[in-house]
């Protein structure tokens, strides 16, 4: 049995450009003789859809879709995802469905019946779930069809697992000779091991063979990194396709002999193409072309400009030098220096005169000796103007800067340094963007060693260090994933090893900035919990963490 | 049977002061004679609580809390709503639960059943549903405990029913003489009238009286309206609490007669108590005791600030005026007469010097006749960092002043007007903010006639006026409505009776306009659709309407 897998970029919506991908891919398994072809989950309509799914428009040109590939279909079953109705009046309106379309038709399909609910899924909002997992035959062979969850039930989440049913154990103890998955599993740090674990383990525990086939490409907060693989029925991996990037192959059953070595790339290199083409699919599937970006000679500016330069090229990207009163002359020399490693275009724009006039409007004290909070929150905000000045001048789109450590304590400025309309590391702790960059240099020098060297610092008044108010990165970062990522209490992060005092001051400054993430750009996930949608608080509440 | 039914404001996670507030109430209740008292759903934690449910502190300090409540308790049964553990390895980790104590325990639990999972709804991210509903005796009567949207399985959302079980039939059937409903139901318009009839429905259809005990407050974009009624076996209503705050009542069950009124408000009126309260709570909550908003002389400042005077008291709230040189002399004149009839401060703060010092740095053409879209946007947010300014000089939270008209067709400037950390008007239409405001000057003028009157304008360039980028309002926000709120089709609202090319038009701005909604600052919900966390689209896609 031939099997060809096809891990395709689809965007959200664009039914016409999706159909014809998944056609034009088609007759390439038709023209290979494969058996069958199988896409990603909802692959018609991208995924995640959201509220794009209460549309009756959108179910339509769905269904419309799903026609048109069905008509083409021919010997080779195209196994795609898509959206189809509840018919029932009881019930949620829809099911996430996988569909068989051969000769000309819509041969089965079968419904998703593990709805995931928790971090940035939101899939029992709208879809009932599949009263029952059934057999269909392709080829000769009984296979079962499941999208994505549908796999993870024996998974533990926080020590339990979340579902009473299993598929693939009603699935292979009703005989099934294959399984096949549809996925849309977004890359978090360390998700392709975990994947590779429970597939084999599903294949080995039932000795069922299962195509794995997940979404490539970037879809607003969520990086889908492919890697769709095939494990034989003893739980071992017999291919693996490519990460970060559209692929098709080809594996013939009957004839497995190799077993796959895992495509494994180091973790800065993974990190770092997560965040490329998560920046070029958002610009790409919103109609931008160009990017600019406010270079302080920091280090957040400088890694964010790298990883532009890369996803859209360096002539589609923009540096604004800001200097102030505060500056110091390394940070301009050390942007320029960046810039023109970079080959990207840089403008300077001083805000003197801007800040001048706002003291002097506002009545603001001008000894420089006292900077007031309001005085450097004004000139974070007049750089925010100035970008999105030139923003709204070259209809470019602007690249917020904040790394996770900043975002989560709320070392950042509300309008300020927080303009943007992506927020390219807001999930990348400080000690990261540091490993980022030394993952940058690596081969030739793009980010000055002066900017990776010199204490971190907004430069906001004279001899400002940002260690003046946080604690150092290297205790801070640690207590944010503890507190964020894993959400353990105050006690169990002294049980770590840190101080208590420091723990709860940490934790304080974290809740309290709420409102601020509130109106945070949308940026790219890759920790398992970012901010954004997947993490859902309200910020009217008295609660101190205990 | 005496029932006392006490719709209180509770604080998310305030678990202290929650408990106290409850005991106090079950006191009272006692001391009347009361055989239970009956609080609204997740009492003890407020609602929504979202992913505090996740800490496992906040879980533990809800169950202590229920534990004090328990021992506090006599022989009036206290039933209140808390966060259980699903203490099974499958599942989801929680229930969302209605207790009953007495006599110093815990006498019975009841888990919900029906977890909403809709617009603001995410209450299957983390409850598991109760596997069954069962009666319980108190004073002697079999009653049955439900939560919220337990009750709602009746309901068509949008045509059909969305869930399988329901709670009310199971407990009629096995025999109760009293439902008891726990609910944190949101206001919305009309909201109440439903309710009514809802619950009417049940009673009569079973035969069996209904005690509906309804949250009030504002949590965040949510306004509890409190309302809290009792219908008899017959359908008819016999009570009803107040609207919009707190409020305590006994019916004795066994003595009724007198069927009570509804008490309806003018809708105006009931808008205008929504958003007081909303912004009441949202600042006490959060802290805030001062407010500060830009009087642009227009109509949506002027209803903010009458609003959030009559919420928090004209000595904490500022408002201040910000002209250009595009500035009428009309609408300083308007603003201040405004802040006179309404007794709070103003400052003035011209914006003109500082205007200039950035198009002079950013080399703008000077030529006043050609204003262009960027220097628009620089004016909005100077004044944006101005009020920023003085809120970080006076603590002061900067209400932002957008309607939902603005904010859906992205006649706003993110940074700029959309500046704040509360939206309060961002779920009125720019029609209905004329009504709020004429409802305002019943009695007596505090909202100046010339602000009513004069044509809506931005005031960013000479002699603009909004109906220079906007189709009329009047043919505007019913479109918005019928787009965003019912979810209509172009199709359909052509239908209605609009020209294609207009409907288009809108549609394709309020699509294009979500990456700004994305950072607005959170706002009231008073319609069936507001923006914000009931609404869920991807900013990233390929996607127009038909």
């Amino acid at each position: 049995m031939k099997i060809a897998v096809s891990q395709i970029n689809v965007t959200i919506g664009d039914f016409a450009g999706n159909t014809a991908k998944i056609i034009e891919q088609s007759r390439w398994a038709e023209k290979e003789g494969a058996d069958l072809i199988v896409f990603p989950e909802l692959t018609v309509c991208g995924y995640p859809p959201k509220d794009l799914l209460e549309k009756h428009s959108f179910i339509k040109a769905n269904l419309e879709a799903v026609e048109k590939i069905a008509k083409s279909s021919g010997k080779t079953a195209i196994i795609i995802g898509y959206v189809s109705v509840n018919e029932s009046s009881n019930g949620r309106p829809l099911f996430n469905s996988v569909g068989v379309l051969q000769g000309g038709r819509i041969k089965y399909v079968q419904h998703k019946t593990l709805l995931p609910q928790y971090d940035v899924f939101d899939e029992a909002r709208y879809f009932e779930p599949a009263k029952k997992h059934e057999l269909v035959e392709i080829a000769g062979r009984k296979v079962g069809l499941t999208a994505c969850e549908d796999l993870w039930s024996a998974h533990q989440f926080a020590g339990r697992r979340l579902y009473h049913d299993d598929p693939a154990k009603v699935l292979s103890e009703a005989g099934a000779d294959l399984i096949i998955n549809l996925s849309a599993s977004p890359y978090t740090i360390g998700k392709q091991k975990l994947r590779r674990k429970l597939i084999s383990e599903i294949s080995s525990n039932y000795g069922v063979g299962v195509v794995y086939c997940n979404m490539v490409g970037g879809n607003d907060e969520l990086v889908f990194d492919g890697r769709s693989f095939i494990t034989n029925a003893k739980g071992q991996m017999v291919y693996e396709g490519k990460a970060f990037e559209e692929d098709s192959f080809i594996v013939d059953l009957d004839n497995l002999s190799e077993i796959a070595e895992p495509r494994d790339m180091p973790r800065m290199e993974e990190i770092r193409a997560t965040l490329a083409l998560g920046l070029q699919d958002y610009m790409h599937k919103c109609g931008f072309k160009k990017a600019v970006i406010g270079l302080s000679g920091g280090i957040d500016s400088a890694v964010v400009a790298a990883i532009a330069c890369e996803a859209i090229g360096s002539r589609n990207v923009t540096g604004v030098l800001m200097p102030s009163e505060y500056s110091s002359k390394d940070s301009v020399e050390d942007a320029k220096i960046l810039a023109t490693n970079l080959g990207m275009h840089t403008s300077i724009v001083p805000i003197g005169e801007i800040f001048n006039a706002y003291k002097d409007t506002l009545d603001c004290s001008k000894d420089p000796k006292s900077v007031s909070v309001v005085e450097e929150n004004l000139q974070a905000r007049i750089r925010g103007n100035i970008l999105m000045a030139v923003s709204n001048r070259d209809g470019a789109l602007v690249l917020s800067t904040g790394n996770k450590s900043e975002l989560s304590v709320g070392y950042c400025t509300l309008y300020g340094d927080m303009v943007g309309g992506f927020a390219l590391i807001s999930d990348i702790p400080k000690t990261m963007v540091y490993e980022l960059a030394r993952q940058i240099n690596q081969g030739s020098i793009v980010i000055p060693e002066n900017t990776i060297r010199k204490a971190p610092s907004a430069e906001l008044r004279p001899n400002q260090k940002d260690q003046d108010s946080l604690p150092p990165y290297d205790k801070l970062d640690p207590i944010i994933s503890a507190y964020v990522e894993e959400r353990y209490g105050v006690n169990s992060i002294v049980e770590m090893g840190f101080e208590r005092k420091l723990v709860e001051h940490i934790i304080s400054m974290i809740d309290r900035n709420e409102y601020k993430r509130r109106q945070a750009a949308p940026g790219i996930k890759i920790t398992s919990k970012a901010f954004g949608s997947g993490r859902r608080l309200p910020i009217a509440r008295k609660y101190s963490e205990e």
